[in-house]
């Protein structure tokens, strides 16, 4: 089945993005999933909680075992979340006596929060890198086409004379900012435990969560769980980003509407006109944008998340954040993309 | 890839839907664009427009012919709509001297709206039955305890004692209306041509409309490529019985929550504490109607949607509706589901 | 203090109306639910539950009893409503022995949601009347300029030769039908006292509910205080109104850019070039879309009312409706102003 | 008139916010739009653009000159901004040799956006001052009552025993980070001409911007027009303060409504029922939080800022930013009140 655009076998084509896609998959989160728990063993063990052999037993059977994903898939049914199956799963195959030191202290949101949080990781850098591309393709516009005169356009009307250069720094200048506000972010570690206590680990917790957090390679402040802001953070910037390759979608496309001051490589084809070259691309950068406006919402009512543990508000994040990502990460390639096919702009000499 | 948790290969067995899945996937779309071409045919030859022997030939081909989707792929790359390869395709298919039949006079906008229209007129269908057998179970419930006294509550306060039946009322008026409400829409064809005008069909532009619509199945008027009202009016009442179960969903959270006033069977379990049973059905109700109460607002965005179509809005549109059909699917076998889990509701005796 | 646009002294030069802005007063909110008061009296004198006496002398003091605003508002930072102390103060006024049949089981939100409805039906006309203005500035439009050639755009880019008429017919159908909606709602009352179940009014509850209902003009359901789809479903329709305006607005917008096919008069001016003339109506069109798309979004998340009353999901209403009113509204009267600014539409001869 | 319950009469005693309301007065836009004036011409005359006199005058000018306020709306309407007749009226009041001088260079966008920018400055001052409050209520409490046993709760349903520190805990964490975000962020000057590029001010132009911003009390960067993260961002912060009181109040009003763990004084009293003490702060930080969180998504929106200046965009975020801000004034004026309010949390001893 094929509800999402990101993942239709056809529009996939247009709006899908298999490298970021990658940390959407069933089996980079349940291998995240599984780097979790054996870090968490390691970390337990190091501080003497749990028996190192048994933190090297988890970690090896964490680096083979493969679940099987039908039973994953009824159990999630059933339990809202995925963890407490895998965890059996898992504790079968670690086997006695080191199957009850499994998942120590530990909960599902501990689990897939942070399996999340690592993923978004390694996405911010990609979306960074996507950044800076974007940012040398507009460079090399500006390098070509910079002194080119161009209409400036206020309020939809003829203004005064710019330069094709100020209009490439409108551009420009928001994706520099957001480039530095990705790779900046400094993504926590979720661990707390049943209800955020810790209550399992004694006087242990703190130096457990800080190996932990070390291991997993994200930064250690205290549970989170029921304080949704890191996930809003992060949405927020991702449409942000999606946002201002929206705006330079929209002026692409009024651009190419006008005619005369764009030429563009490699437009869409029409079913009924064969005459025409359809901006694609930027069409499609304002669709993504006005999409992950559309989610922000979404992920901002997630901050209401009562008491210890949200399973609402929680599944409403599930629902919504992995398409904020897709949607800025097809935006960025789109972007580039269609840097790309811009031949010339501004006025004919 | 994954990022839909209605796709995803664990997620979906909570929030998934496979009946109503199966109208958004691909194969379905294809099949139902092909037989608007083939429907298409017909009324153009019906109406003289084009040899009989031709729309035999084209209702034929649009049977058994299965496109390459590789290539289908990499052409709504390109044009952003799968149409103009499909119709391509087709038309080699269809071979000299007909294929110059094929989509005569259509645009690749009165495929994809159509099609999207007869697939959503059967979900309707679908979700209307769905709705009956809600109403059903709340009959029966309301028949099993009804008369149990239940605390009436305001404002997140006691209030005055009420019946299970008046509580009960709440939760079942909104859906038998919505039943009605679903059934009663007659969901349009879309057929306009290149540009909303069907400019090469002459005077026999109405005729074959008519003729089109009923072979199709659908409500003739007049294109609405541009007035998008139809899809918003659809999301809405999409987003209304998600949002009643939302309702419902959290009424049972609340009576969960206080233990006294509902028993519950078969609620999920936890990987950190044996003894929960979470009503993870209930919280999912309330997840997807803040899903879809979010996603609404992008299909109005939509309704600004620029001159004779635009690419923007409509891909807009692509990106949420399939999602909120899904949503409410999801939620009303949720619903169901929830409601036979009921064992008690009310006071002891 | 004036943080709305639609209030603000100088912006609702721009933003405001007046006409439609006087169901939104105090005044006029106060007086309805005084109304409501007074029709209840009556109806249950009428029921024989409270004397005829009683009745009279109510209906008189509703006529004329002016509140203490101060006190009200006072109430209303307790209370969260203003119905207690708007009663507390009839009741005075009203004096013994009649005082203690004001009110009698009703409750706020009776009062509240019955005064809104009775608005908003006043409302519906008022703008169902502006959508007839609209079809008639729309048919002048196309008397005139219907024949004039309109390069027509599909995708941002030119397609084929269409006509004003055609152009229009796009942005006049969905008025006419909107119309209809508007002026075929039929608003209800509510009226369920404490907790919906007019627990105080024995089995004369459904008589005086029909009674009271047909004495204040709405129609006569059951009791819908956690059931909101009568909320959701009319800022479905305001959104509709705005969204198919801001089409309109934004296809003059681009009209205007381009220069060739379009000439408004009286455009607005700008403080930094004397030249220009700025399509601010079609601009403003636009913005109220977009406004009350996103604003639609939270009048969904109020269907999540929990149990008999949520204050939370009721207040929520409070903050977003009369605005998305006051957006279509304005909205209206800047369609009807912008048609009349258009002086030629389409190519010149 | 009175759409917006923060200005409304009797609904801003319970929403409404006096303090942060005056930043959104006319008055004190419009005195922040003279100061504007002031020092650009102050700015201008220290890098030798105009006389220093004239400097003199029109500082002089702006201190005392008051609008014609009736002007300024009919003006407004015709012009979509108020500026270009404030400063008609400015340069009469300054007269002549020195009209000439008044708003030289600048345009409506740099005196609107820095108004707000000024304005938004000393409300993020005002909004950390509650923060801090907020946090110290919160330590208070937690002073108090923070060894108290509390029943923790996930997913709707009693987990394990956490103290009352550790869900105090979770509520002031976000809260003292946002108060570092507020006052960390550093509020841009607006300022580029009519189509951002400073055209009239030569190779000053930086000096000027420099020396402005100064003045003005805001930082320095290129104008941003068209790119609006700094809005988007301002209305993402204050959606994630009312967000995190979102859930403040959801707890306590789940609290509330289990009633044993927590006693409130001074609840709100009900038309119907004299028993109640209905927790109304609560349930209106629950109302704020989603409206804000419905409101972003217009902020988020208003990023697809067309070329040098989208009146739509610019006047849609208009519609909505000043509402977030009351709106999170008033959710960190009603949190302060409600954490007074808790007479005791935790289960009685």
């Amino acid at each position: 089945m094929t509800v999402s655009a990101f993942d239709h076998p056809l529009l996939s084509g247009l709006l899908g993005d298999e490298e970021i896609g990658h940390y959407f998959s069933v089996e980079t989160d349940i291998s995240t999933m599984l780097a979790f728990e054996a870090a968490l063993a390691k970390a337990e063990a190091a501080e003497g909680l749990i028996p190192h052999e048994a933190a090297h037993h988890i970690g090896d059977a964490c680096k083979t075992f493969r679940p099987d994903f039908l039973e994953l898939r009824v159990a999630t049914a059933r339990d809202g979340v995925v963890v407490a199956d895998l965890v059996k799963q898992l504790r079968k195959v670690v086997g006695d006596p080191y199957s009850e030191f499994v998942h120590l202290g530990a909960t599902s949101q501990d689990v897939i929060d942070t399996s999340l949080m690592v993923r978004l990781k390694a996405v911010a850098f990609l979306l960074s890198n996507r950044l800076s591309d974007l940012s040398t393709a507009f460079d090399n516009l500006d390098r070509s086409f910079g002194h080119n005169p161009l209409m400036g356009r206020t309020r939809m009307q003829a203004a005064i004379k710019i330069t094709v250069s100020d209009r490439i720094c409108a551009w420009r200048a928001p994706i520099d900012c957001y480039r530095d506000r990705l790779t900046e972010q400094r993504l926590p570690l979720q661990f707390g435990g049943a209800a955020g206590t810790l209550d399992r680990l004694d006087d242990r917790a703190d130096a457990i969560r800080a190996t932990l957090a070390r291991e997993i390679g994200l930064s250690d402040i205290p549970q989170w769980q029921s304080q949704r802001a890191v996930i809003a953070d992060y949405a927020g910037l991702l449409s942000l980003i999606s946002g201002s390759l929206g705006k330079f979608g929209q002026d692409v496309a009024l651009l190419a509407q006008a005619g005369d001051e764009i030429e563009l490589s490699g437009g869409g084809g029409s079913s009924a006109m064969a005459h025409k070259q359809n901006p694609v691309a930027a069409e499609a950068l304002v669709a993504l944008a006005r999409f992950n406006a559309t989610l922000l919402s979404g992920c901002h009512q997630s901050l209401v998340h009562e008491q210890e543990r949200s399973g609402a508000a929680w599944m409403l994040e599930w629902l919504i954040l992995p398409q904020m990502v897709m949607a800025s990460a097809a935006s960025l390639r789109l972007g580039l993309q269609l840097a790309g096919t811009i031949e010339r702009i501004g006025a004919k000499p």
